[in-house]
């Protein structure tokens, strides 16, 4: 790692001219850095024809906080090595990596132009129908392709062992399933919730679901995750649906994914209700928030079925009746997991800008109460849920 | 391993008098190799003063198959690192390792002395009070400190990885899970049994069980496991007990260990059946096994409770209701890893001598039906089983 310098855009622009093979030596060329996260620098090079990449560089210190918290650059190799693996199974819905320098910890990305960030477009209240249907597709493959449904056991393992994250974990562990449950300088919420949030510590049945989930994280790897599938980590547009950035991928358990995207669909919807004032206009998109929601949930379950009951490899997996009550676990896991992240973006570190950017505080507020409320009853139907039409019912008597 | 070649007693000798310390370099040393196993050589050396130790080498092929099963001799550095970590936590009832060479595949141990194989020992209806306390203080006390009870988890990471052991998973994949529920030309069961073995090819909910017990064998790295809790791992005599031959140690669901031992009571508890004629000696043999379960049960779940109440690092882990609930999902885990350990050591390749030696055929098929019906029924309570007494309830019913 003698080599790592952080990059300038001249820096950018020089490596991408000589290694990208996109462009002539002598072409003029435009770079701007535009990473709006904190642990990353995120370079766009472009000609004047339009032929454009993204050169992404880790920082070996969290961004907001300065060279006072330390990160390893390995993430780097993770990044680029999730998203090749990923882009194997699932290519409709990975972003390409067209090349990786360990040493510098750049990752050089097709540029996914027009395409537009999920939560930026949701929060204008944009609508995509083909996005349940593309992220069930991606979570299905990438689940599927790297189980011990379809995997050898010595070749998973070896892959369990390449991506261990503990650095990137650890920031999952504690922002997700501690911090938010017990009295931490990190948590963040304003005054007015702490009745509620009160409450939520003291309840021991929530805490003990929580800890169920925790321990889940830590150790089933039942595949290899995305890690961070926030409406942060998808660029859409009509057509198309594109994961990006999974610096926290591991191998964990397979609803954690699910569970994430869902949480980030049930933020957005209520959210909405500090967003649109018009009436009409905040049904519409609401339902199409949940339809979205139930069509990833339903089609994961199809999708994943038809791949294990054709592709499963060990003689184990293959009875139907295991396959079911495997996808169930992890429908049920996925809930779980899906009220954590409810619960986490509001009392926790990491906010949303779907809440935090509604202007007005009482509609704020309102909203942040429904989040806490629909995370904690969620998680407690959990083991009610086994399936998209069980989870429909559920959310239909919530949401009410 | 370029420096690895084959020992013979001569060589052993060598190496002991120059390398254990314990001898001096020119007393007459007695070496003789007593390796039953089919994996390794074993040599113990000792001097006419009684003073003596034990040297294991790993071959680099499977004994019973002659060279061309290569087995990797990293299974050395496993074993001796696994025991090494045992003892750091329950050095009271984990062999001790003198020395390792990575080079040589050689592990310089101990010798135990006049304590017995328990296999060998309960096979003479020899009775030991203190078997089912000490086992349960050794499961407990691995189970606990190298898990996420305990550890940080980024130090337990790391520790998956050094202990990831594929080669002898997989031996346990397939001779436990998937051979015996399969026609597989490993398996090794007597032509009279071919009735049951087919229905219980049949019992898709039979399969369905032993799938998601493969399921978490293969990625739930709850704790270091042993890998290989038999009764012929096991050193006793009235005031001792001391776990051997780790060598399949992996980070795994705890209760594959528990599992195995109180598999191995219950092998003996049927196979006692055709051994022992006299009716009293026999019940009070088997009263002896039941009462050894039953104690190896609560013990675990009482000392795992105390240790995880007094010494959990983890805030998650530290609720009374998710300790609790952790030990029931152990302790149901236990009962159906014990249920494949009746099935497969009755239908797999690998059988116990408690019931091969039994001399008589008819006795002999009537206890390889009891075992299998057994472990059948057993696997399907599973659920109903979530401490020691619901398990002595549900094994009264089935033993008589």
């Amino acid at each position: 790692m003698s080599q790592y310098t952080a990059f300038t855009e001249q820096d950018a622009l020089a490596y991408v001219q000589e290694k990208s093979g996109l462009f002539t030596a002598d072409e003029p060329l435009n770079c701007y850095e535009f990473g709006d996260g904190n642990l990353n620098m995120v370079f766009r090079i472009s000609n004047h024809t339009g032929t454009s990449v993204i050169l992404k560089q880790a920082l070996p210190y969290a961004r907001c906080v300065g060279e006072s918290w330390p990160l390893t650059l390995d993430r780097a190799r993770i990044e680029a090595q999730a998203l090749i693996a990923h882009s194997k199974v699932c290519p409709e819905h990975t972003v390409k990596v067209l090349d990786y320098n360990p040493d510098l910890a750049l990752i050089l990305l097709e540029d996914l132009g027009d395409m537009q960030i999920l939560r930026g477009a949701q929060n204008q209240a944009k609508q995509f129908d083909l996005l349940g249907e593309h992220v069930a597709d991606y979570l299905a493959k990438t689940a599927f392709y790297y189980s011990d449904f379809y995997l050898d056991a010595q070749e998973k393992k070896a892959l369990v062992a390449q991506f261990i994250n503990p650095e990137l974990c650890q920031i999952t562990e504690d922002l997700f399933f501690s911090d938010p449950y017990r009295k931490h300088e990190r948590n963040n919420y304003p005054a007015q919730l702490q009745p509620l949030v009160l409450e939520l510590w003291q309840d021991d049945a929530l805490k003990t679901a929580v800890a169920q989930l925790k321990a889940k994280f830590l150790s089933s790897p039942q595949s290899l995750l995305h890690g961070d599938m926030h409406s942060g980590s998808i660029f859409v547009d009509a057509q198309q649906t594109k994961m990006i950035d999974p610096e926290f991928a591991f191998f964990g358990p397979i609803g954690f994914d699910l569970g994430s995207f869902i949480g980030n669909l049930l933020l957005n919807y209520c959210a909405q209700n500090g967003r649109i004032q018009d009436e009409n206009e905040r049904h519409t998109m609401q339902a199409h928030l949940l339809h979205t929601l139930h069509t990833t949930v339903s089609e994961f379950a199809r999708q994943f079925t038809q791949l294990a009951s054709q592709h499963t490899q060990d003689v184990n997996f293959q009875e139907p009746a295991y396959i079911s009550a495997f996808i169930q676990s992890v429908i049920k896991d996925a809930v779980g997991y899906c009220a954590t992240e409810l619960i986490r973006r509001t009392i926790g570190l990491a906010h949303v800008a779907d809440i935090d950017t509604i202007a007005d505080e009482s509609a704020r507020l309102d909203v942040q109460q429904q989040t806490i409320n629909l995370g904690r009853q969620l998680i407690k139907s959990a083991d009610d849920i086994h399936d998209a039409q069980s989870l429909k019912a559920v959310l239909s008597s919530l949401l009410n």
